[in-house]
């Protein structure tokens, strides 16, 4: 049934056989998430929702926007992508996330939280600007109703004078369980009837914002779905409703259901070999580190397991803070907490620091204080594509002043520079992949600002690099070189601000290499660059080329988009003879 | 009596010596701001709150945390700055925003809006780790009370499970009269006893969130100050409270009582002759572009005025958006508005763009949208200081794919930029300083990365700049060089991305110059150091070496971190002798 489903089937279906296509709908997701990994239980959680609303609403006439994206997957199903389904997350397949440029049915891109509102909100003012006539629709889940858009978008329901659906899909879970007051407010609005009257009490928070508020009812319940969306399509045409459901996270997959965090990202096994998470290293060594040093807390938005901090959290909850997905606000609770003579570290992802950029400029590094930025997932991390890309934070991070950047070539390397941050008392931000594959030799004493040479003795060239791919890459074209007779000095740079100027001052080699997992634009390359910009060198910067990067694996997408063993043996092949 | 106070002698004061007090405090920022410029009405708005403060705290045991810092003045008399005051916002003194270098009654630095509360609470959170004992008060406004990062800091109060007392100064205003639901809100809760009922129904919003709330107050009646903060000092010790405060902006002095919006903040003429703001060429070109083009529409933060845009939101009210201080919403608004076939313009200070890195990688440049980013206060912008120089938006524009930047050389090529803009379709930048103090003679046609060459036939060195002040430098530098018999060629660079490539190629220099007023780390020089990395130039690039750069004079800071046409023309004549 779902194999050649339109829109307008769906339209004429009986409620069994709508209940019919969620099974289908189910296992099909769950059929692919596990071949090609992706976001399991909260997709499973929003089947009913979705189906219903397919239903009820005129796609894609009207519009929805699914926050972060985390639940597209039936819409994308029931919206002519069964046959492309199989691709998804893989080089050149759909998205796992909403993309306009895959279908007429996504109207929005998402991936970073708490966006969807605003989006809806925006998309509504254009239709009355235009003179239109449909409805706009956001899908949020709870753990994104943490982010301090959606009051940003709340807060100008009225102003913009325009009428949205906000389908608040409450699972009591982010990544993580939900926290905070909003949380516990959901609650309270969840509660059953005995507490109509208290209900009554607070449903006035969204009345107060301009919303009708409706709830709350069973998300997984299509027949309780159908119904409560068609009656907020008649409401909406007069005034902007949330609709507040209760779905349950992995619904329908009973191993999901009991394990809703493990199972809410299902990641497939790469070919490569993995000693280690840099993740598991941050924990052990936080650990380790706290115990001699009572001033050190950590600081997490919404994702403690995967940042490794599962039992940093355990072992000293009192040091232990998770804000939910509220990434400025961890950033200034670190910078204040600094303030009072405590040791922030906040252990995020490269692509949600992105929303940090100010409050790290400002209140961190303006004020030079000594908060450890542990950034995970930086580099390209692969099939959730374009909007999350570990790419951009050296770029972002170089020009800041005050900020030492260290970048480990391994996990022994960045256990070294956990231990050097202990006593470091300033801005440093830590940049590291998800995986280790690989142990090196060497591992010289960590000095801000001073690198290593991996090989001994001059070369033709000199390979700068940071990172551990990146430096694997350059011993490996070394060695490839090498045995082709050019002998090539390959140093790790382990900082990439400051510079290791002494060592760059003594380079002999006339061409000058460097390699780095991060866009070429305001990248280590370019800082590179500026060193030599006086003459002298002829340089050559690996780095990913200026566009934004899809989905893929990480080592093909590092060769497509500009950083490969290929490219720099041939540059130096050339350059050199 | 202000003159040598010490903070055991207010607490020694009777009510009409404090009152006394009050009003030294008022005259003695009025003569001085009038003399520095600076923030005014919002200063005077807040005296006698602080004062009560001032009574009943103990600082700088006590912490107090000013949101943004426009009311922080009063505290600093108050606190051992009398005698530095009249050197306030100038190079070299003491600051008009709360810093911490400067006295230890500084707890925080602020600039930016909303940050208070999560500093706070943060520091309030290291109070209780460090097992210490003292209150935390943030002092935040209705204005800055609409972002986003409040939210998140509410959200997690419980969770932190301490203690801050948060003053709402409420007084219909951020720099502009505040907006939004959350001001309607506000003022539902200031109405008069009548509505009590209704007062008490809609309070729970910050009992939600675990505070306990008290208000409204006449914020500029002393004794009434003096008795809540003592009130509230007791409940304090046992949970966090707001108290809701209502103030006159500009009080006691009936001009800015009068006209709070244009006293807001108060300029001191400069010595260059100012043609025109860019400001008033933004709002009467987009007023004649919206003519000819419906789909154009406005988007500000809080702003508008400052931004030339009164004049449009006047004529096109329905095509006009100010969502309060928002900028991640105000962004994502953009992006989303551009879906629907509308042709956004947020218009926006360069140091408040910060806040929306993530938004413009995201979510107007990932999905390739046409909104147009007018990016006013780029540059160094003077008195503000470390917070408020426009001196990174290249650095993080940069390496956004998608995105074109185009920086006018004066206010006639901007105009012309706008133009263009209009058939541009996809995501633009153009940044540009406050004033405007010269028109170039030549003006050539505006194609996408294409410069113009301001000088004829060839050189001993090529001199790259973008932007008035440094084109305006890098004319000024091959005059005073070419009377001196070495020929310079001046190119104007209005485009700093894409570059232009094949004028690039065909620079037959050997020694290149870049010129701009952006930090060096990731600026424009930074580009052109990338496309000679092959090696034949020596580059030398002038910009904003790697600091936060602290008020003064925007001419004399200029020189200060690195941008003269003394070093240009050092630099050239040393090079090529």
């Amino acid at each position: 049934m779902l194999e050649n489903i339109t829109a307008k089937q769906i339209k004429k279906m009986t409620l069994p056989q709508l209940a019919l296509l969620c099974e289908e709908v189910r296992q099909k997701i769950i059929s692919t998430v596990y071949k090609n990994g992706g976001h399991l239980s909260s997709n499973l959680g929003a089947v009913e929702l979705i189906v219903a609303m397919h239903y009820v609403f005129d796609f894609p006439d009207d519009k929805v926007i699914f926050d972060v994206g985390h639940q597209c997957y039936t819409h994308k199903l029931l919206s002519g992508r069964y046959e492309k389904f199989d691709t998804i997350r893989k080089k050149g397949g759909i998205s796992g996330f909403p993309k306009r440029e895959e279908s007429e049915y996504d109207c929005y891109n998402t991936g970073h939280a708490g966006t969807s509102i605003s989006a809806a909100l925006g998309i509504a003012k254009a239709r009355d600007i235009n003179n239109q006539n449909f409805n706009v629709i956001a899908v949020i889940g709870d753990g994104s109703f943490n982010n301090g858009l959606v009051y940003e978008a709340f807060n100008s329901l009225r102003l913009l004078n325009t009428r949205i659906l906000v389908v608040l899909n409450d699972n009591g879970m982010s990544i993580a369980p939900t926290v905070g007051s909003i949380h516990e407010y959901l609650e309270v609005l969840s509660a059953d009837d005995e507490h109509k009257a208290k209900k009554e009490k607070h449903a006035n928070i969204f009345e107060r914002f301009g919303f009708a508020y409706d709830g709350v009812y069973d998300g997984n319940d299509l027949s309780v779905m159908i119904e409560r969306l068609l009656a907020v399509k008649e409401k909406l045409k007069t005034q902007s409703v949330i609709l507040h459901i209760l779905s349950k996270k992995g619904k329908g997959y009973s191993f999901c259901e009991e394990n809703p965090e493990a199972t809410h990202g299902i990641s497939v096994g790469s070919s490569d070999s993995i000693s280690k998470e840099y993740s598991e290293v941050l924990g052990e060594k936080l650990i380790r580190l706290a115990e001699k040093d009572k001033r050190i807390v950590a600081v997490t938005a919404a994702m403690t397991t995967s940042l490794g901090l599962g039992g940093f959290f355990e072992k000293y909850p009192e040091r232990s803070i998770d804000v939910g997905i509220c990434e400025e606000h961890a950033t200034i609770l670190c910078a204040s907490m600094a303030t009072e003579n405590l040791k922030p570290y906040y252990a995020v992802y490269s692509t949600f620091l992105q929303r940090s950029f100010d409050e790290i400029a400002i209140d961190i590094c303006s004020q030079n204080l000594p908060v450890t930025l542990c950034i995970d997932r930086a580099g390209i991390s692969g099939s959730d594509g374009e909007t999350h890309q570990g790419v951009f934070d050296l770029s972002f991070l170089n020009p800041i002043p005050n900020l030492t950047i260290a970048v480990p070539k391994d996990l022994v390397e960045f256990e070294n520079m956990l231990e050097f941050s202990a006593n470091f008392n300033s801005p440093l931000a830590i940049r590291y992949p998800r995986e280790g594959k690989r142990i090196f030799k060497a591992h010289s004493p960590i000095v801000r600002g001073k690198w290593e040479e991996l090989t001994s003795g001059g070369g033709s060239a000199a390979i700068i690099a940071c990172g551990e791919t990146p430096v694997t890459l350059a011993l490996a074209s070394a060695q490839i070189l090498e045995s082709q007779g050019i002998p090539v000095r390959v140093i790790n740079a382990r900082f990439v601000k400051p510079l290791d100027s002494e060592m760059l001052k003594n380079l002999k080699e006339k061409f000058i290499v460097t390699v780095e997992d991060n866009m070429l634009i305001g990248g280590f390359g370019s800082l590179i660059n500026g060193f030599f910009a006086v003459g002298g060198k002829i340089i050559k910067n690996f780095a990913y080329k200026d566009c934004f990067i899809p989905q893929g694996g990480i080592c093909e997408l590092m060769e497509d988009f500009g950083v490969s063993c290929q490219a720099i043996t041939d540059y130096i092949k050339n350059a050199i003879g």
